[in-house]
């Protein structure tokens, strides 16, 4: 069969629309989802462990489960599903596991104090979360990469205690996500799931801790509830459907450039990959070649489908034109598979992730490059940023003023606060003067 | 009238949970706040400017505004209002105003790049914000220092446009914020408010431009409208009542400590004033002399609401005990109203802004300490930080493997994809590696 993909150009006359309409803008839930998703953390946060108890029989197929401790993973369980690893596999995990934190390690922020002209010492004190909440997805989508990718930042920055939550369909559980737990050095972990672990986790059970913040993607429900918990603990993001953008100048391999795209659209149906390029002649040698690849692709199906659905090929006048567009769709994976990936750089200002040059695929950061490949979506990069150490740290601001600088600062914080009319605000400052 | 407001101290049984109650961890919006902000997003997400005009003709009872552009604010009206300014009042102004940059410009984050020991080069680039939106309450909450607060960490992290949106219900507005947008230098001004002023920044309308990144306090609606376009857009965060935490050792004056509780509690009713003390005798010197100074300020009913609603004298064993009680409830503002404020710092985990020492006031924060007043309310001290630089920035991930360090991380991503069971994935990374 044909390779089923939209092809447009910049000559069209529609060629901006056709960009915009490329991005999945929409951020709200579906309103069934959201009212499930409430309605499950409103209940939970009544009746505590109860609760989690009962969605976790019904949603996850585990009638088998008596009670909430029945769904504790011990320690044990994960020290020995590390241990049962062989050591190919071992060394992978810790390799990848050791790049990632070598990587936070540069992102750690630390506390800062200056003095200024009038002596006040300003400043900021940065601090850990005391808990952070990891959600992990079941089923096909429980991925260890995942787990790392969520915890190695938390612990970078120091995060007294970390609690994962994984839910397991029919009693399932990917043991390499395990084995990275134990890796990360989790301290508490629950098969539980949807959006009675992110309630758990926010409001706190008999059983399940309280946290501080919760990250991690998860299924429709999931980004609902985050949604919903958002204020009461931190969230990360509202994950949406992955994306990749891969500007090509036509001297890429041609198999390497189909490939990439492929495995954006092998996640799922709703994943997007759109091949932005200026020469014509390789976007239609990339389309041939990608419906010969696909067929022999496990994942042909869900290929074909998100290509179809969402993937596209661009056809530009050149790689400005080309960078223009990534800025628009501020893509989450964004490839520069070109000559001078530097010079092309310095044009981007909206992506998640980058990655420079034609031996540089997306696949490397979604493992074991170093960067988190937890990465805003949706047009998120214009405003947020991979998840990373700072997620974990706060800042609380400083400011210790002598008698001499309160002198100095008294009058100011006084006319300002007269002006807004806040007496007390004024006195308490003036207080400090010497009035 | 004796002075209404709760007093309890650690050799009561239920102490933590009387600390505990005095936290308003509830971030969600009532049900018909929400109801209504969301369907004033939706219309306006649907009919654009003339959405936005009904509900502003309506809602702030502008029916003298016959268009959008009515509604528009001028560049030349903002300079005005600067300059009919006396010299005093300018002069605080920018005091203020330079104040808050030299303290931002600590915060500005700058790109990195490092060559691990494969010779992969990894690295961010930190970039600003194309567009923010500025959020300025509108009536009595017109503070010109709000708008100073969101627009300077805006401006110094090099935002491209600052797009601000302030109700004038009647018609009015107050001069010292257009005196302050004009001192930022705000690109675009509307007199519009509520959830239609957030809906119209998130989604864009044919007159107002859409933004990447909403901040700035409102009232419930306007909460609950960032809440919903959230995700579509950034947001700073939900902002809850504001409170204060102090923390004395029962040796500073007793008016100046209440003083401080006023202005807090002068902000509205909801407002909250706890007192930390180890000293019962200066409790209760505090708690008479509040009863006499109350009477005497022009505030005095907001403030005895407050007061007597949210409003606590705790007596701890000591300042250990304080500090304890501080991390629990994570206030936006925290007095260490102490001999030695760096010891008793290094106690505190959670808090927004710290004011050291006798003589530093919250009202100096408030104005013209430097550091941002917008700071995470309702126990989000847990998990956030101040608004600063880092809000309108954003980091993108890089990653640059040439063919040696590609052949080094292919086999790597190459095993990790296996093992998800993602082929192409695992495809593009070996075919970088030679394989």
């Amino acid at each position: 069969m044909a390779l089923e993909i939209q092809q447009f150009t910049s000559s069209d006359p529609d060629f901006w629309s056709r960009v915009d309409a490329l991005a999945t803008s929409d951020a709200a839930e579906r309103p069934e989802v959201r009212e499930a998703a409430e309605s499950i953390c409103r209940d939970v946060r009544t009746r505590g462990d109860a609760a989690v108890l009962e969605y976790t029989r019904r949603f996850d197929r585990r009638e088998d489960v008596a009670d909430i401790d029945a769904l504790r993973l011990s320690p044990d369980a994960m020290r020995a599903a590390y241990e049962s690893l062989d050591s190919a596999a071992r060394s992978t995990l810790t390799q990848t596991h050791d790049r990632l934190v070598r990587f936070a390690e540069q992102q750690v922020a630390t506390s800062w104090r200056i003095t200024d002209e009038l002596g006040c010492e300003l400043g900021e004190q940065v601090t850990p979360l005391d808990r952070a909440g990891l959600y992990v997805p079941g089923g096909k989508a429980s991925y260890p990469s995942s787990l790392l990718m969520n915890a190695v930042p938390a612990r970078v920055a120091g995060v007294g205690e970390l609690i994962m939550v994984a839910p397991t369909p029919d009693g399932a559980i990917n043991p390499w996500v395990l084995a990275a737990a134990h890796l990360i050095g989790v301290d508490h972990a629950f098969c539980i799931g949807g959006a009675q672990a992110v309630a758990a986790m926010a409001y706190g059970t008999e059983t399940i801790p309280a946290v501080d913040k919760i990250v991690g993607p998860g299924n429709a429900y999931v980004t609902a509830a985050k949604r919903y918990v958002f204020g009461t603990v931190g969230i990360d993001k509202l994950a949406g459907p992955s994306e990749i953008l891969v500007i090509c100048d036509g001297q890429t391999e041609v198999d390497w450039t189909v490939l990439d795209l492929f495995s954006q659209a092998e996640h799922d149906e709703d994943a997007q990959a759109v091949l932005v390029c200026p020469d014509a002649d390789y976007l239609a040698a990339v389309r041939d070649r990608a419906d010969q690849l696909a067929s022999a692709q496990p994942r042909e199906a869900i290929i074909r489908q998100s290509l179809a659905a969402r993937g596209a090929l661009v056809q530009v006048d050149d790689l400005s034109q080309a960078a223009a567009v990534a800025n628009r769709l501020a893509p989450e994976h964004l490839e520069l598979s070109v000559a001078d990936p530097d010079a092309l750089l310095s044009q981007i200002r909206h992506a998640g992730a980058v990655f420079m040059g034609r031996h540089t695929p997306e696949a490397f950061g979604d493992y074991c490059a170093g960067p988190n490949h937890v990465l805003p979506t949706g047009r998120g990069a214009r405003f947020s940023s991979p998840l990373g150490v700072h997620d974990f740290q706060k800042r609380t601001s400083l400011i210790k003023a002598g008698p001499e600088a309160a002198a100095a600062l008294a009058p100011l914080a006084g006319h300002f606060a007269d002006v807004e009319g806040l007496t007390a605000h004024a006195q308490s400052a003036r207080l400090r003067g010497g009035a």
